[in-house]
């Protein structure tokens, strides 16, 4: 029953054969490589407009890269408190920035929304003594597993194209949102204001690969410039392309997600009053005690306590190959709660 | 007949084969992983001391890491004018540091001299007003395949300590040095005075995996932190350490490297009167002269021109799973200029 | 009855004819002038102990050059809210320090307490995906004109040092604290764990003359790297060097210093029930409400509204040149309020 | 017979006078005084056309803030080996920028040419694994006295704008240029293709006031942004205003560097053979040979060797207040070297 993290779980079958299906003869370093090359064509059907994709090896490079070209070494990106790039990447996005500085913005389930978001903007813009407002990062989903709706996502472009900012999405887990949401992907990204997505795979069955998705062409060469520079341009470029690949060949990472996210929701039926967030992915909340967390904990369970020290709060994740085994066994524990 | 660089090449099938066996179950994420535990013990018995490891995806990212912790801001870091540093990596050793200056070093076959660094220590050390010399950097095998003896390496490392620099090697192809010279890889690193290693993997079988080795343990908290920060500890570390211990395993990184080492051999002997530079790794330089590279393209030789447009010199990099086939039509190719 | 900042006002007839008596001859440059070097003496001789000292043209250089040599790029520097490092240098603290991480805490009258202190470091000491906190920096007096007592201050510093953070003291008004305490210089600084003070004396009646005075010997070739490469390292050394000997010389800045803070004292006197904060250095702040501001200002008044917009609360300075009949004609408007 | 620098010299009676004629009543701070607000008006009279102005403290933060104004993080700025800002200035421009690479060009007289910045731009534009080449930084006059004629800083300034370059020209020594060519501030400037100006006054009289002259509307915001975060925005602008004001007042600059340049002059007619470059400005160059160097300092001449130690080089510069009788002096000992 290890439910602590999705990024502790193997790749998927499908992925681990694709680096075999490319390991033949020589090919062409540095993304010049035929599958590194196919990446952008592929994408761009995915996304319904022609978009530039950068692949790197990491999330927090992904969103480090990102907001750096987003934001002039003096401004302000606004995000949630408990935002990835703030908790959970020891200041990457300071370091590839220059210095930037993140403004915190609070709210439930770690999401932002257009009146906090522009609360916060009106707060920092404050003339040359302070640093200016220069972009805005969200999690989708978010880092308490909540899901933006379209229409959640274009307010919140909205308020930052008027004030002149950059919108990134952290998309570490974004397949878990567009599988529970059913939208398509261009719907919670450019459509929605969105500049660069940091497209993930590695969390829902890849190995390591990770795609900045460029919605705007004039980005193109500060990301690609920012890659290489921070030495995540791979010279052996195909086996990221093939992993990318095999992720979206016959929409598996839909499928995946799909099945991690249903996985949770019948973790989430049985935690039923104990559930301290609404469960729309794959990551659940609840908050039954410490005491509940300790028997969970000897029956075998592991995840990860949230929040402070004592809170009495975990956080359960579901990985795209968890067992049915294990999801019953969790589902007997957590009835046993109540 | 392609030999354009050795990151052009397939990965080995022990690789390959190393990634599928640890595929199985889950395992802790970010290096907590029991592969990933096995590597500091595999290299300290390769090195014959106590050594930390820490992987990362891309030989830039090892060799950045680790110059920006040997040096200051305002240090100047010493390497050859030719250093991949310095011509290849768009800046990442200053990105990294927080603009620390290379100081470049002119010398035959991409080699610094203990005169050459003495004299370069003695001259950029000139008080507040300058940057401070902070770090030496070698190339182990060069960028022009000449590899240091150890008592090179070691007189390197005299002037170093003898200045309080730190020393760093890029050993990016520093398993052809170890096969080429019949040395223990201890006599050419921290017993020569090296801190940091950029030991590399990825030009000669792996798919992605370069290690940054820390002799000094004073260094390791800094190397951890700024290869967190820059996004290179990766989530699923298993599959990084996998292709190490599989490149280690049975002298894996030894065969293959004797192999394009002795290919490279063959074709400096049917180069002849042409080698530019003494061939001593799997990189050989020949100057034929323009018209007898055209001849060679010509029949379907693939490789890189060397030095400025027009310089009629040549660099044929031989990979670990070079064809025999290959060797002997360039063979046939190289003759037929004499 | 302008009360809008100290740093509008003129500077002192002692600072003025201090250039002039310096102005003679050749004298060596970049501090090797016979005045700069008395600079260690006279600051010795008031901090009762050897101090290095570092002359600046501004508050910010000195804050941010202080701070950089605390914290690592990758280090947390904990300070309150409304910091000036915070709101008012527009990132020099991220952009010095290569990318530090400012992480705020709350607390009356812009003060930090051990138990907020201790507080944040606990929960920002999460291992190695998140920053370090790596330094502490107070306001004395505070962003609120509230002052430290050396048992504070002494108590912040124990908590810092216990948690191995360096401890760096914004004193951009150092000297109306030293005067409203009547304590010794060295009782909150070094005696009480601080190891970087920014001794600031534009505000108190110099032209731009800071000192960052170095209480631990071995910070002090950082400090002197990182000022000559921001362009703080003055060629004419001699005229800063005048103003800060004139300014210690026969306490001029402690006379300067209790001149207006007792005239604040008068403000405080007649805002009486207004006072949003108590009245301790020269800064005074009341909250009367907008309309009640609206008239101060229709009387002539000029003061910052402090806090959002319409808050209703203003912000008083009182300069070391104020006229009395300034003081008097405040005194009446602010009484006319009740 | 003090000929170590011009930065060693007092300052100007009518600079310090400006300083007590502005020390009067309260002012706007931060560059909002009514002094401040002249300098665009004045230095656009001057420059004949519209120009912004932002004043700093020195020399080394109007280059560093100017070049991080012009390069992206991963450009290379190109300039000449012995250029101030490669040689003595402790890699500010690496830091400002963030880590930017200065190319350096060799050359007669710390000149660049038009032939050889072109080929610096080509050798070192060498696509994504490089730094690209993103700005040129000439000195006027140059490290060994040398002026560019207006028409010499054209062809630059063609070059660097047919291959997208900005240009940057540090003028620690502009007055002394101007003076010496006889023409318009504007010949060598902005008519000749420069982005930003260092415009140096220190040197020539002030206490500490350079100002960057910005012709490119559009970089104003980021030149305003880096001098706030550097601490390079004083609070009590005037006094740096002030020196600014008096210095252009009556053409105060061009007297002084007229007189300065006609000294060195008659110095240069004095070292006749020895001279090792042209006399054009207050600096020149004389190579006598180590023992002759020593008996110019027996007899009591002071100044700095130039070159590698035991170069027999050395460097007279002549300050704006050097006395006849110093130069006379000086004349005589120079004669009997011959």
């Amino acid at each position: 029953m290890n439910f602590r993290s999705d990024n502790t779980a193997a790749a998927a079958p499908e992925i681990i054969a694709a680096l075999t299906r490319v390991n033949e003869g020589a090919a062409s370093a540095y993304g010049e490589d035929r599958w590194s090359k196919l990446l952008d064509e592929k994408f761009s059907a995915l996304f319904e407009r022609d978009v530039r994709v950068f692949t790197v090896a990491s999330g927090t490079a992904a969103n480090a890269i990102s907001i750096a070209s987003l934001t002039p070494p003096w401004g302000a990106v606004l995000c949630h408190r408990e935002a990835h790039i703030e908790c959970d990447e020891c200041g990457a996005a300071e370091f590839y920035s220059g210095g930037a500085k993140l403004v915190l913005i609070d709210g439930d389930a770690a999401k932002l929304t257009p009146a906090t978001l522009h609360e916060a903007i009106q707060r920092n813009d404050r003339g040359i003594h302070s640093v200016k407002p220069a972009a805005v990062s969200v999690s989708q989903t978010t880092e308490r597993g909540a899901i933006y709706k379209p229409s959640e996502i274009a307010a919140i472009g909205k308020v930052a194209k008027d004030a002149g900012l950059g919108f990134q999405m952290d998309g570490a887990r974004f397949a878990n949102a567009v599988a529970a949401l059913g939208c398509k992907p261009a719907d919670i990204t450019w459509r929605a204001g969105v500049d660069l997505l940091s497209f993930g795979a590695t969390k829902n069955g890849a190995i390591a690969a990770e795609a900045i998705v460029c919605f705007d062409p004039a980005l193109a060469e500060e990301v690609a410039r920012r890659r290489k520079r921070s030495g995540h341009l791979l010279s052996k470029g195909r086996f990221v392309a093939a992993q990318l690949l095999a992720y979206l060949e016959g929409d598996l990472w839909l499928r995946l997600a799909r099945g991690s996210n249903a996985m949770a929701a019948r973790l989430a039926e049985a935690a039923g009053p104990y559930l301290s967030h609404s469960a729309e992915s794959n990551q659940i909340f609840l908050k039954p005690g410490a005491a509940a967390l300790e028997k969970l904990r000897a029956a075998g369970a592991e995840f990860y306590e949230w929040g402070p020290a004592g809170s009495g709060e975990a956080r359960l994740v579901v990985s795209w190959n968890q067992s049915g085994a294990d999801i019953e066994a969790m589902r007997a524990q957590l009835a046993s709660l109540r």
